[in-house]
């Protein structure tokens, strides 16, 4: 493999996908789809769904599928992602190995954008030999927030900031700055904070058929947020939620 | 007019162009550019070629040029930028108003993505009678900056905030975040903190043809940075660069 290409597709809708990621796409000699068990089938049908459109007659890209490996969770985090990421680091050498004729341009389709919160830089930082890495940016979540809301990400010249469900709840509201957006949330963590002047803006499967929102004033929107939640997520099998707030 | 569509195109590069910026276009009754002066002529320009490549024979959309009011940099900042989006919003309605027959679904064409430090959905919350805002996502020079050094935005699990030159100069480095990307930097602000220990990816033009990067550890690549940034300046008449620095 001469040359491994991450190729952001975005969060759900196949429309969200870049010309640039099309010929991306169609110019690769295979195209890597992970599988992530049963629960999340939908996220790699989108994979599917994104090659078969794109790849028409006269496209001879290939695509091989892999199971992705599972984290994991107990013991050190830091220390199991190292693992995680070195396991499937093996897993996408071994997929391409096995394809023959040898594939020299490699295609990964990666949720979203490649440059947040995601892992495969860094993953693909440890194939050996390193094949030559290329990005093509892929509509974020949060971009799919705000355009579902039609709400800009940061009030007048002033900052935002991007943070996870657990750094929210073990920190609190960040310092200095009136807007700031969660991703990584199992557990809905705008509970911890005092509702008194936050409005927030939230949505589930972003881009999806299924795609839900909700907005409003912190301490009247949270139970709406919580109940749709809750109910999405038992009939869905998962869930894949964000959501923006703003104070003052 | 019964329907404004905002499309993101992404940051210099056609191929940002997402399939659903494509169907929005296509779909338009019309489709407003700005111009914003001589200096900034490459911007409406590529513009101008998107519309092209996009609407191929059989598409009905109408192109409607306008020029965008200048802003009056006299006085308070903030009353200024509220005339200034007045000013762009007669500028919309007087431009709509006058193509005939008149267009239903009108589409405006947004630098990168509109809910990132863009005025859009601003100014068109001024229109009156209001018509229904659609904002259709678009990659945004963040994604771009990332994507041409090919690093991630945040640390794993780590919180990044993005803010503006003028907040950095003013507020120095932000508290409790590791990963800082600055947009809006006419000053070059990375030269008012201490460099120790912070690294820097910049990035002007991202996405055209005379895309350029420079990356280092901040002491070291400052120099090069202002070096290449006058230079390039200079060159073209006109700058926009981005930078993402991390500490640690
Ligand atoms: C591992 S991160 C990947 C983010 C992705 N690289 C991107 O650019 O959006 C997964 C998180 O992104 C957010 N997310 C991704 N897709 C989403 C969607 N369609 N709807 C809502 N949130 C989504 C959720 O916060 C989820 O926990
Ligand atoms: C008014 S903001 C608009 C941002 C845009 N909506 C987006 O999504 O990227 C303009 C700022 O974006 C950044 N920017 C936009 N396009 C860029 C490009 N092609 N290269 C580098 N920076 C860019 C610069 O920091 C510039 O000052």
């Amino acid at each position: 493999m001469d040359e491994l290409i991450l190729v952001g597709i975005g969060t759900g809708n196949p429309d969200h996908l870049t010309l640039q990621g099309i010929a991306a796409i169609r110019g690769a000699d295979l195209v890597l789809i992970p599988r992530k068990g049963a629960d999340k089938a939908d996220l790699a049908d989108l994979r599917r769904e994104i090659c078969a459109r794109v790849l028409g007659a006269g496209h001879q890209t290939r695509i091989a599928e892999f199971d992705l490996p599972k984290r994991d969770a107990d013991g050190d985090y830091l220390a199991g992602v190292a693992d995680w990421h070195d396991a499937i680091a093996g897993a996408w050498a071994g997929t391409v190995a096995a394809a023959s004729p040898a594939p020299r341009r490699v295609a990964l389709l990666v949720w979203g954008d490649p440059s947040l919160y995601d892992s495969s830089l860094r993953i693909a930082a440890r194939l050996s030999p390193p094949p030559r890495i290329t990005v093509v940016p892929g509509i974020t979540a949060l971009q799919a927030l705000c355009a579902a809301h039609r709400i800009p990400l940061n009030g007048i010249g002033a900052p935002f900031l991007v943070t996870t469900g657990r750094r929210l709840r073990e920190g609190g509201w960040p310092k200095g700055v009136d807007s700031v957006a969660v991703m990584l949330d199992g557990t809905c963590a705008f509970q911890s904070l005092d509702p008194a002047g936050i409005s927030i803006w939230w949505g589930a499967y972003l881009g999806m058929d299924h795609e839900l929102t909700q907005a409003g004033p912190l301490a009247e929107a949270a139970p709406r947020i919580l109940a749709a939640r809750a109910e999405a997520r038992a009939r869905h099998g998962w869930i894949m939620d964000i959501y923006l707030m703003r104070r003052g």
